[in-house]
């Protein structure tokens, strides 16, 4: 999407270590206008699908969700990442690794908000390695719903995650891929 | 807010420990277009007001936050529960005490995102004790910014963290307040 590949561009800061900082318009600071445009290319990429819910995870994920999912007219759920004291009864989990954040964690939902009667799509700000979306592929298939498939702002395609789900079957659209990102040189993406 | 209103009575669950569950429209599963109204409301209540900026705080604040923003046209500013690690450079930040988990936390966001010329509108899904509103008060007073007021969906009135703050000057608009909850008597709002 070439308004966002000119954001990232624009505004995004190439650090070492693979990071990518776009925290002006994504994921700390968040351009709404640019969001909701972001959402109607996801509406168009997933038209004719019956999506009737959008899942994300908290919680920079929320803000795209939403929009995605109001976009959508149906209801946004988020799965936390840890077991809160507000999630009681039946549950469904996914231990997920970030990388981020070297550290495990183990994402949660309420079982009573994804069933097996829900068409999902899951969307969330970036794919790296891809264990967000796995762990939450995870908690879809363990609620017996439909995966519709992913839909993700920046996905680094050098780490791969993404070409890996795609290569198992899981639909996943990438609003702009990154092929390959570095201090000195800037950033090429996919075309 | 009569809808919402409607809502909580319909689908909330009044539990032990002044603990409202409203997980199936609110601050897990996210019923989008009833977020859309309450947002709708907000931009009326804050009309003539020259807000350029929404701030809350995640997770759960990121939703609603998104849907005002995005209603009036602003970025949104979703300050972290703790100092992640793409949040480099000048921070601002508030001790916060949780009520909810019992824990004390720093929320943190990069200076660059709060400035003495923002004019900032907070946005949180709940409002009880005041603690987190303080906290976002402290960061956008820190940075020398403009505080229009605060916005909240729903406002537990008995804890008088509102009442507080509106009795210290600071304009406080909740879209539902209740006055009293039990498990046995249910919810009363406030007229």
């Amino acid at each position: 999407m070439r308004a966002l590949e000119e954001k990232i561009v624009k505004e995004g800061l190439v650090l070492d270590g693979n990071v990518l900082k776009v925290g002006s318009f994504l994921n700390q600071m968040v351009d709404t206008s640019l969001a909701q445009e972001m959402a109607q290319e996801v509406v168009r990429l997933y038209k004719g699908v019956p999506v009737n819910k959008v899942v994300t995870i908290e919680a920079s994920g929320i803000a795209i969700g939403f929009a995605v999912a109001a976009a959508m007219g149906v209801p946004l759920v988020f799965v936390k990442k840890s077991h809160a004291s507000n999630v009681s009864g039946n549950v469904l989990t996914a231990r997920i690794h970030s990388y981020t954040h070297s550290t495990d964690y183990t994402a949660t939902v309420s079982a009573d908000y994804i069933t097996k009667d829900d068409c999902v799509l899951i969307v969330d700000d970036f794919l790296a390695n891809g264990e967000a979306l796995r762990g939450l592929i995870e908690i879809i298939r363990s609620a017996g719903a439909t995966l519709a498939g992913c839909a993700v702002q920046i996905e680094k395609g050098f780490q791969g995650g993404g070409d890996q789900l795609r290569s198992e079957g899981v639909r996943v659209e990438s609003l702009a891929i990154i092929e390959k990102m570095s201090v000195e040189e800037g950033i090429t993406f996919r075309r």
